[in-house]
């Protein structure tokens, strides 16, 4: 039994969507971000960091996670799924969930906060991030060009970059014309384990949230 | 026999302080970043994304690996050193590792652009993030003080964090009170390894670069 601390935002759907294609069982402890309970005492015992996603393997003498991309990868080898076993296969999974980790997260977060959430309209700012995010979201459209998912088989690389590329009208940015990158989406969008994983921790209705972005998309 | 295309950047580093302190034979092909060689076609085919470094494992099939986290990875396992292979201890290293990817080197890298790239100087964005790169250090810091590295033995995290942390002045960050910080980076910096790893691709005297962009440092 896992015990996941998450929000609704992409890194926490990385956990959630994980687990639920593994089919582990695991109880949601939901983590009120606006109310910064990810900086309190208790939490910050679990990550340093202060950030959500993290677990705590209670079938594991409670061993705890923290950072996404490392979650994903525990999970997969503890079920021997979504994770090849043999080194190139590895890697090349690795590689595009580093891609995200280091890549298309971080500048799709900054698009969000000069897009979203800063008082101050910056437009120099917005228009970086919101062009980079749509550089590498191109990045990626070209190599699901030729490849069904981004390395051989569905694997964690897909699950962690789909998490944020579907949210790109959150970051005002438009992808209607990246079909490659539209077909993989909708592929992995209508399986019922990443439907029920982004999803977590419920409540907030995170479809219509990305959907009712449209209205105020720039580009 | 690795061949490493790479430029004098912490990302860079990353991959050759590992191919040192693992002591495998690799031969350098510098990329000029100032001239975008990261950007020509001949680059294009082996990292679609344009960025530094990458390797190509020519005793492996010419396999390609970029995205500096993934090939670090991908060359301790290869060596069977820097990364234990018991899976509480590899865990534990890739989340230290995945912390370098996903915040201390994006929000450093975003120091840098707003601090000392960008024509328009934006004190709210360079305050943003200058103030992030702080926190992420100070997060570090707070491990350091009970442990001698990251995450048991000298391993790919500590080197991932070192490469990056280590230019905090060229992001215009201080961390002269931030004394178990102190202490690690010195620790590493004191290695021959890192040292040789760090002096590749050669020529840019970096150490120097460092030291001088304290003139500028404003916190």
């Amino acid at each position: 039994m896992i015990d996941l601390y998450t929000a609704s935002t992409p890194n926490g759907w990385k956990a959630s969507v994980t687990l639920e294609e593994l089919g582990m069982d695991y109880t949601v402890h939901p983590i009120n971000l606006m109310e910064n309970e990810q900086k309190k005492p208790e939490f910050l015992a679990l990550n340093p960091n202060g950030r959500i996603p993290v677990i705590v393997d209670k079938g594991n003498e409670d061993f705890v996670v923290f950072e996404s991309g490392a979650i994903m990868i525990y999970l997969a080898e503890q079920a021997g799924q979504l994770l090849p076993t043999d080194s190139k296969g590895r890697t090349q999974v690795i590689q595009w969930l580093m891609f995200q980790m280091g890549g298309l997260g971080p500048m799709m977060g900054q698009a969000n906060v000069f897009f979203r959430y800063f008082e101050e309209k910056i437009q120099p700012a917005i228009d970086r991030y919101q062009n980079e995010v749509k550089r590498l979201l191109t990045v990626l459209d070209g190599h699901l060009a030729h490849n069904e998912y981004l390395a051989g088989d569905y694997s964690i690389a897909d699950i962690a970059n789909w998490c944020w590329a579907r949210t790109h009208l959150w970051s005002g940015v438009e992808a209607e014309d990246l079909e490659h990158l539209q077909r993989w989406m909708n592929q992995i969008g209508a399986r019922p384990a990443a439907q029920r994983g982004a999803a977590v921790p419920g409540k907030l209705d995170t479809e219509s949230l990305i959907k009712g972005a449209r209205n105020i998309v720039v580009k």
